[in-house]
């Protein structure tokens, strides 16, 4: 067989891993060869290939981001853009397709199984937010990065007696805050799940300047107040006329500045949460998801994506990747809850 | 209620994120008290105590060992062990105990449970060896310590076209050789669960020499060759009349060299695997098992040991934890061979 | 003799190392007795004070912060605030003084030492700006972790095809953004002591673009453009009607976007710069500071503070730490420039 | 010009952003073609080369080993080594070599210069053991690799009331022992330069042991007890017959055992303390070594070798490469003995 791979969507550590292990096993066990689709849906598109062989992927396991390239480009908002796949996928001799990516590249990978194209998915999301997997690889990298940076600010808070906010990412699901918070010692989480209550977030900070520490906030992007409880800045204008939003993580330090009269600090963690060399829990899982990959696509079991199961590796199919998300359940975050203040 | 922690056996990065998160909870959510004892179960044999409240417990979160410290004291050896046991909790007033630890430290717990005293477990294996439980913490940092080391190795190699070969904690089972070495891009893993054929690992080192990268080499200090195969060190003297075993990894080294006429070279890890701070796996999971083991203590549900099972926290008995152990399945190993020279 | 030390201005990686240092070699080398004053000057000035023997500094080596805590009152500013301290330090039986800080905590030591206070300073800057030393602790650390942070910007960059920006400390000098752009292999590095040319800046940023990898930016916080060059923000007011300057790393990537045509994201490192474990340089820096001026109180030499010369710690006048700052010399900055695009 | 480059003993951290340096200013800046000789003193004795221009040493900057590969060939010991050298420079077009290496690398560069090549040096050795510059590159890389396992050893010393013992790199110069123990807050640091009492040493380990934390002994491998003293391994016959040194760590922990009655563990760093990516300190080190190589051979003056003098990077003569080694002074070891016990 000739087997196509790409990698789309927001980079994410493991990404290299999966493709090394899909080729490795591919090419040395079942005789497969591969091309790379550069840029994601992008590469099939304009038939954009690389060579994508055992030497090319000499070295990859430990190095971040993906040596495919990625984008955003989506096939399905363009006009004639699945027969324009189709097509590439003809004429390069392509029987098969393994599409890394988030809700939205598998989404058209769905779509393009529906019209009969043999496509095999590979969940990738650094927020861990998809359901129809246990954990996805690049979550646990991100975790402890945000970890180490929560370490670095305790000292820093205790030494000037000021509350520090650590934002991290995670716009729809709280996962990376709420497992940084609690490996991190924070003394308040707050996730996109729950609305925050502004005077209990400041009186857990009131609290904890009590003792001989300082609070520490861990904060996802998209956490938001109690409705109308904080004046927050819905789109200011930038120098160039955008509109921008001001981060949860700055205003909420103003806020508590203004209504605790204590210093307060924002640290946003940003791009460094999603790059460098993924951890061993996020390269093994990435390896295991990519020698699931090939073996899907070497039965002809087409239309799936693979999954973790506990500690299982496991097939489901390719529309519980575009479920509702996952998002924290209530129960987890009471859990956390106990070491606020 | 006046609870009582310790903490037995090999010391594990996590054991004071448990620690704490029972006391936190514990004394902020129902109000308990806490005792330490010192040194696993000698301090209850020999009411050996110190304070452990919400102050004690600040800050530990990301410290490796234990503040309680452990010892590998066994009091079903000793005359008269249980019913010091139960003197010393009954004079100190203890109303249950939470003992964290391995296999036979919860093995005691269970005999102590089955004659009455009050006590529940948390599973505690650097090694990952517990069937009860998918993970147990401490074996991520442990795996990522070898994993950074490994990392380290891999540019030696190839600089000086030379083996290189990592002895990795696992007397029983591969899991820290399987999973290291599948994160650390080993060309050849070797563990206690599978006998190695030298001739095979000499073959993978040789096909591994013919690219422009060196061999790299993962085993578990429990692995052997098939029987009769290879001159294994059984015991020389050393220069103080003590027994002697010479580790796999440095008779792996000079079997190689024996057989390939290429150098080879050994790093044992030791205890740097086991110390320091742990991940934010570890952590999370540690202070995890802690609330669930605070939580089946003021339930009253004793004589149960905490569990990860999927992404959730449950009980199983304590008799689990003392039932054959879990080893790598031939599955799991023949993923990793896909990788081998 | 009984002497005080306290810490001033902000925090960096190695003032407990001093502390530690100055502490252990008093006790047990000169049998001196020591004081802890809290918060920098606030400390003596209030007569707030610590115990401060070889048990209170066990463990605190590889700890960021200061165990004393910092502040930066000055009280110089304060009426009657020499007169305050000398009272506090007579009543206190304190003979001398440990002062370590950067330039306004040395300021105030000299000039108590001018009216008559037993005062020794330990240089304390984590921008590296201080001509009476060839470097001062906590910023190698800062370097590391900013040369970390840029290292995991680069497999994003190269996957989004897109320039990332990272923002480092230094607001009158550009050390730590000259050692991190250097060794984080930066495309281009801008710092306070060289206003950019925004043309020049985008030359490289495209003819990067050119290679298979992506532009990375290093820029400190106090970087500028030529005058009149670029419109700079030079105070939005934000929510809360305080006067907010835009900082420059974003204000560049706008820049950028609009100029090129290509994406440009920012990252501001901020706090964790500042925090955590100091490295091994720092910890042998500090610590070698700490032993040479309790050496230079025991033998009366006031009014001196340590510094480094090659690999030799020596002893210069108080009155060089307010000198005029050290900056990057134009040759270093030459150097780096072969770099660049 | 044509200009030859090498790499020749041990690796080192750093030699990569030695070559990058060097092939990036000489192309960019003075035009120049380069040639990689590959192993060393091999490459140009056997004219074996690969190509090295600005491709060829794109992201290298962070990578540990070194891409010309090494070796310990001496072309000094080959019959007609010198001129089959110059026949292959002279046959390839090469009108200068640059030599990184250590003692025995730019020794035979000495030689060859006084025959009448164009040889330029760059000192490298991990042990930090050169007189002729004040740090060299890849030793604060293996120093924060030997701190961060002593970091890890703490907490399990603690744990087990037992003695750890690390076993760090430096046979003839204690460098890397003296700043790790300083760093590492080692209770006992052995190094070559002073024959150690074994009694002093067992008196601090009791001593160690009435505090409520463990002892760690951090030892080079080259240190040894004064004459007579202790029954040292010299030389047992393995299972293979050749000839084993018992390492010093494994030796001095059995003495413990037997003198103090506490159990003692040895971790022996070994070859991690010579890998993987450069710390900041040593990127910019090697980097401005190259651009300062680089400058040397564009200016014709051969013969001379880079070296770091306090903060500048200035040229001498190879023949200093040579001189004496720099063992550590009494004065640096009293210092650090300060915090024994």
């Amino acid at each position: 067989m000739r087997i196509g791979v790409l990698t789309g969507g927001g980079d994410c550590p493991g990404l290299n891993a999966v493709i090394r292990a899909v080729v490795r096993k591919g090419v040395t066990v079942y005789g497969h060869e591969f091309v790379g689709f550069r840029d994601g849906w992008r590469g099939p598109l304009e038939g954009d290939t690389m060579p994508l062989d055992v030497e090319a992927v000499r070295g990859i396991l430990p190095r971040g981001g993906t040596i495919l390239g990625s984008s955003r480009t989506n096939p399905m908002k363009i006009d004639g853009g699945v027969e324009k796949i189709k097509d590439n996928l003809a004429s390069g001799g392509i029987d098969a397709l393994i599409a890394i990516g988030g809700e939205d590249t598998l989404g058209v990978a769905k779509q393009l199984f529906d019209r009969g194209v043999h496509v095999v998915g590979v969940p990738k999301t650094i927020d861990n937010d998809l359901n129809a997997t246990d954990y996805t690889f690049g979550f646990d990298t991100a975790v402890n990065i945000a970890v180490e940076a929560i370490d670095r600010l305790h000292t820093t808070a205790e030494s000037h007696h000021r509350a520090l906010i650590c934002e991290v990412m995670g716009r729809h699901a709280g996962w990376i805050a709420l497992h940084a918070g609690m490996a991190g010692g924070a003394n308040v989480i707050l996730i996109p799940e729950k609305p925050f209550d502004i005077d209990r977030v400041c009186a857990y900070v009131e609290s904890r300047f009590k003792t001989r520490y300082a609070p520490i906030i861990v904060v996802a992007e998209g956490a938001h107040p109690i409705e109308g409880q904080m004046a927050l800045q819905t789109g200011e204008l930038d120098a160039f006329g955008h509109v921008r939003l001001g981060g949860i993580g700055e205003t909420l330090a103003k806020e508590i500045e203004k209504r605790t009269g204590k210093e307060a600090r924002t640290t946003v963690l940003g791009h460094i949460q999603r790059g460098g060399t993924p951890t061993a829990f996020d390269r093994v899982l990435a390896t295991r998801f990519g020698l699931q990959a090939i073996d899907a696509v070497h039965s002809g079991d087409f239309g799936t994506m693979v999954s973790l199961r506990g500690t299982e590796i496991v097939r489901v199919g390719l529309d519980e990747a575009t479920e509702e998300i996952k998002t924290v359940p209530a129960g987890r975050y009471e859990e956390a809850e106990v070491f606020f203040g």
